[in-house]
């Protein structure tokens, strides 16, 4: 299990603490049935692990005990994979890093019951950090998180193409948990308020970074390595920043128009799909991901200048330049 | 809000305290977008609010604050109905006390966010609470809860007929929050060791009895009492005790054996419910509840006997007696 953690090349000097990681996820799933077991397992862990790296390099940063250190990456993991689980069968998504989803592949019950799962144990992780202001931090982006997703399901149709509700959109789905991720961390390692707040605003603009090149990397990324149909969010008629950019001044017989309109097909989203690519707009939108890392980055002058910061700084200007 | 507050005749000498409790779950819903908030609203401070009131009279009884008190109580309603949100999706279940059922009325995603954001609120009231041993057992109880849960939708054919599994079932779905809730208010009421686990001790057998109670209403209750069609377990292949005690022994072309098998139609659920009714196995199975709440009864030998004490008594006889 720990052999199998792939990480970014900035964040190999914390491999052996995200092992640690991968061990606890697996010593906490032991008690779940089989076939859920397996595909929670491959769940956790998987992916790029930017959220529990970013607890480890905080709290390392600023001095945390490594055991409740390991507790709280594995909580942000788990977290993070309960909402993967339900998003996914909020959007009807079929696949997910290239494999089935839960409910494509068991059932809409078995994907409640396992992202339900794995947000209770990542509760109960936190719980026994026995830290009051780390869970009001958890309970606070849940609460955040949650409402944020419900404003974006019943958004109004004037509201799906404004600037504003994007940012607060992806601040909901993203940026917020790695926000909290950092803030939680900090306090673990007892941390001041200022140092808490600074450490807060990196991940929040880390995370907004995050997901507006996610937003990108789905018009411009390769399909296998991002494990999923280029264009999805099109297809789903959901406006992503470089569509909001494109379209700002964009005549009413546009391709992009054509694909978010009813009754669009494939043909609809492929030539959508090529006209944003020949534009400015996917540069501009990821100007905007690089000013995000710099805020990020500019946010961190008050805290200790050692190996650990200068980590966070490479993590996140690597979340600007990846390609999947 | 407050004023539609419905209680069993033994709690209304904390009828003050309920509507309080009511107060805060109108506040806690005030962010959400409607239609949303109209449909939560009506699913919180519904039903006979046992699992509130157990807080509240458990609270009182070893002299909690008030405050605190109301969050906590407020924070188990929100959880019960998180849980009542998620199974009914689970299920299926098109109906809950006679309305559409949220995922029925709008959609599998709606029912997926709206259960997450009411944990989402409970887990913050909790939070806010400030509790480290209070955050533990809240967080103990969502993973045994998710764990039974997963276990019973995995469940081999052999182990659908034992009544280990049947009670393990009952436990997890049921006892297990009614416990918590007992535990949790005693907590908050500074109670030492023994009278916290002699309250988690009342709550469960209270639990128990609870759900045996509503798995025999499910056979003998009236349709327009209980808001959802007589042998909706049944139906659904979810074996109960009262079955389990009549299938002792019954022949292999008993017809409570034709409604579980495969291609069972609606002719088959109305014979065995009509065999089950004339046969001895609801009166087992209620003698069964009777003794879970004497057993809950004498778990309150050691704590203070007063006016709280016996409407806790009160309620628990309430529960076997009840008719909807």
């Amino acid at each position: 299990m720990a052999a199998s953690v792939q990480l970014v090349p900035a964040l190999e000097p914390i491999r052996p603490h995200m092992e640690q990681v991968a061990c606890l996820l697996d010593a906490r799933l032991a008690g779940v049935r089989e076939p859920l077991r397996s595909a929670l397992c491959r769940s956790l862990g998987a992916g790029k692990q930017l959220r529990p790296a970013l607890v480890i390099l905080v709290g390392q940063l600023l001095g945390a005990a490594p055991t409740p250190l390991t507790a709280l990456a594995a909580a942000v993991d788990m977290l993070h994979t309960a909402t993967l689980i339900h998003d996914d069968l909020v959007d009807g998504a079929a696949l997910r890093r290239g494999r089935e989803t839960i409910h494509t592949r068991w059932s809409v019950g078995a994907a409640v019951l396992a992202g339900d799962y794995m947000l209770a144990e990542a509760t109960s992780l936190i719980a026994h950090l026995a830290h009051p202001s780390v869970f009001a931090v958890f309970a606070d982006l849940l609460c955040r998180m949650c409402s944020g997703e419900i404003t974006s399901m019943f958004l109004t149709a004037g509201e799906r193409y404004s600037p504003e509700s994007y940012y607060r959109g992806i601040e909901a789905k993203t940026a917020l948990l790695f926000a909290a991720a950092a803030e939680m961390a900090a306090l673990l390692a007892g941390a001041d308020a200022p140092q808490a707040t600074a450490l807060r605003c990196f991940g929040r603009e880390f995370g907004m970074a995050y997901q507006i090149v996610d937003d990108v990397l789905d018009l411009i990324g390769d399909e296998a390595r991002l494990g999923k149909p280029v264009g999805s969010d099109l297809r789903r008629g959901v406006i992503t920043l470089p569509v909001l950019v494109y379209l700002e001044g964009a005549p009413e017989d546009d391709p992009v128009r054509g694909a978010l309109s009813a009754g669009a097909d494939e043909g609809h989203v492929r030539a959508a799909i090529a006209a944003l690519r020949a534009s400015a707009a996917v540069e501009v939108a990821l100007a905007q991901a690089c000013a995000h890392v710099e805020q990020g980055k500019a946010a961190l002058a008050g805290v200790p200048d050692n190996a650990y910061r200068q980590m966070l700084c490479a993590v996140a200007e690597f979340v600007v330049t990846r390609s999947s």
